[in-house]
């Protein structure tokens, strides 16, 4: 079973198949294959009862994320914007606030205090070099610790501490403390800013996508037709200067180059012969994958915004510390549409429920979320969650982050090619890393070095 | 090429090997898979000129090692003392300083900050409790912050903070920015204080194998005859409550349990049907290995001694930052027995020389050995480098670390078998972590795990 392609493709996320398609329109034969059976990697649509689409994975665009909003409209996908209306919920050191707008009502201590330090944090992300953190001012002092030792130094009450620690959890899926500062730094940067990762309105949860993130992944699947191969995980890549022999079962494809467009912890199941350089070995030994259970629960109708909130509610003591009204849009269901709250579990809060029965995880989820809208007498009628970290073929999830130590001794190597292997991936990107706009970056990025090298 | 064992080995290095002796003892019948050509994993001898052997791996035993101490003398084997009369040398911040002894001749407000600093050490590591280390004091704490956090808050002069950088790469082969706090003070307490890891005399550096470290595990595999495999990589290991199919090549083994004798990065390299649970693979994606280019460099006779030097040298500015006296037991040489001084690229240091090409990094550790012990008009003999980062089946030496957030998150995972899996290697050890002897007592733990399953 061998034969022969310009290019193979290692994943069919967003990052992967954007490489195929591109390089399939500059006219290389393309072989792309996904280990799972469905593509779309960390993007995954469930369906809801009446038939409306909910993502289990990945889903929100916002409005400086160019990349994959030109692609959704490219596929003649629509967008729509997350419900917002109605007052959000803050749960902070103790102290519960009801607001709208942008900032929570806290006392005046903790507000200025929150207030420098994001000045601060910023301040620190503007400074560093997107296409090179490592050569950011102070990029060795940032990188010899973590994120939480740089918040304790900077945030001085400990309700800003815990505003900042939930932060990080919603946006890194991890505690501040696994996280190099410096790729704290370099991940807000790669957003344009704090605000622009945290906000809905004018941020990345601004908007979501009709159908389902996930059709994103389909519709160039689509396209691209047989030459995306599911249910094939890669095994071993043998390469040389002159191209590579990719195993998946028993099939070996030989190409002239290969773009490995998985998170680090996956590319670092593949068997390289030659293996690979020490620098880029030991640079995805560093970047674990984040943990996140997503939850999403489902009413018959969106009954807290009747009450005067907007679904968004934000917790530091609470498991389920980040909550969106995630209510599909109404052109997809059969029906009456539903109502749905999204949840997450972050980080350490992950490692708990994970380790809990599925009912206990059900009643602590449902207890959190009567904490925030107050107890109804309507139970969901359904529940549907997923464990990123139990994915093989994600090992968790939002995205991978770098250590302590990390960026500063193996950065230049996130991107830089292995004789024919090429490294894609919304980790390597230098805007918006982490998110479905980073992985189009990444996509685009590494056909150009296939079109170019010819 | 199906066949049936009551357990699979998977790794010969001394946690497999021992393994597999103490089930062979009891009466199992054991298979143990080697994905290189020959046994010891990070034990490798080379051969000088003259026909001694010399350690390019893993090489010295220390007086508090019981357990690698009393294998040793079972296997008949002998060990002798490293050399250590004359002068030793050590360089920090800009000092040099010729000694005897133990202590190095600073002026005395870096001698205090030293002192200071490894009490404070030593008394947070004797708190760890080595078999459950996040229940230490102030665990969250500790494994919130870098060791290069812990070290800058405690040490108070440059030179102090030298002396612990050079000290951490030393032990640890890469930078104190990269460690959990809490990882540190685990491994030094293991080793049952500072002054135990990094003394020759006395220390873990004290004495060596007569014949070469690696003669332990090929002694071993002598004794198991074809029980043990090699070339045989394992890549899927697929499992249930009552066993596991273990597959290398076209090759499966049954067996009613499975011991990963492998560091965690290479464990992670394996496909587990099902998959890991999400604790278990989150552990392993975040303890990375150090990374240390080792050297040996062969001269017609050790003429450092002549001169009044042990051949013992440290420096926190050179590359080469640590140097032994590495000239082989005398029995072992079939002529006049050359003199060999070994010396370590650690950490960043080996990032800088993994770059460089063979001659220019060659030249530089030779400018080293002449900058710490005098230009010698005699040039070496003979000049044998492994740079262990590049090695596919060991991902860097000395051993894995726990990155800040590891321990306390997934540290009870790192020995809790998983269905018929069991984790030995040196870096599941409570005495001796990172070292041979820590492997012994892995490999015979998990040996009593799967003898008291019965």
């Amino acid at each position: 079973m061998d034969s022969s392609v310009d290019v193979v493709v290692v994943g069919a996320g967003i990052a992967g198949l954007v490489a195929a398609r591109e390089l399939t329109r500059t006219g290389h034969e393309v072989q792309v294959f996904e280990a799972r059976d469905r593509v779309g990697g960390r993007l995954l649509n469930a369906t809801l009862p009446g038939g409306a689409p909910i993502e289990v994975g990945g889903q929100w665009v916002g409005p400086t994320q160019h990349r994959i909003l030109a692609l959704i409209g490219e596929l003649g996908l629509q967008t729509f914007p997350t419900h917002v209306a109605g007052r959000h919920i803050a749960e902070v050191g103790g102290a519960r606030s009801d607001y709208s707008g942008r900032i929570p009502r806290l006392d005046p201590v903790t507000l200025a205090d929150i207030a420098q330090t994001q000045w601060r944090l910023d301040r620190m992300a503007a400074r560093v070099p997107l296409a090179d953190p490592w050569r950011a001012p102070g990029a060795e002092r940032l990188d010899s610790q973590t994120f939480d030792t740089w918040l304790r130094r900077t945030a001085r009450t400990p309700r800003g501490r815990a505003f900042f620690r939930l932060l990080t959890e919603a946006v890194f899926s991890t505690g501040p403390e696994d996280l190099s500062a410096l790729w704290a730094g370099f991940y807000i940067g790669a957003a344009g800013g704090l605000d622009a990762l945290i906000d809905t309105e004018g941020g990345a949860q601004q908007d979501r996508v009709v159908g389902g993130a996930q059709t994103i992944a389909i519709e160039m699947a689509r396209e691209l037709g047989d030459r995306v191969m599911l249910d094939s995980p890669v095994t071993a890549v043998d390469w040389d200067a002159a191209g590579a022999r990719v195993r998946t079962g028993d099939h070996v494809v030989s190409a002239r180059h290969v773009v490995i467009a998985v998170p680090p912890p996956l590319a670092s199941r593949i068997r390289y012969s030659p293996g690979l350089p020490g620098d880029r070995d030991q640079l995805i030994q560093r970047m674990p994958m984040g943990r996140v259970i997503k939850i999403n629960v489902v009413y018959p109708e969106p009954f807290w915004r009747a009450d005067g909130w907007s679904g968004q509610a934000n917790s530091d003591t609470r498991p389920l510390g980040t909550v969106f009204d995630n209510t599909p849009h109404a052109s997809t269901s059969d029906g009456a549409v539903p109502g749905v709250l999204v949840g997450f579990l972050e980080g350490r809060h992950a490692d708990r429920a994970s380790r809990m029965t599925a009912a206990d995880r059900r009643a602590q989820v449902l207890e959190d979320l009567a904490g925030y809208f107050g107890p109804r007498d309507l139970g969901p009628v359904d529940y549907i969650e997923r464990d990123w970290a139990e994915e093989e073929y994600s090992r968790g999830c939002y995205g991978a982050f770098a250590a302590p130590g990390t960026l500063t001794r193996f950065g230049p190597h996130l991107r830089r090619p292995v004789g024919p292997i090429h490294w894609a991936g919304t980790e390597t990107a230098t805007r918006w890393a982490g998110y479905m706009d980073g992985a189009v970056e990444s996509g685009r990025r590494v056909a150009g070095e296939i079109v170019c090298s010819r």
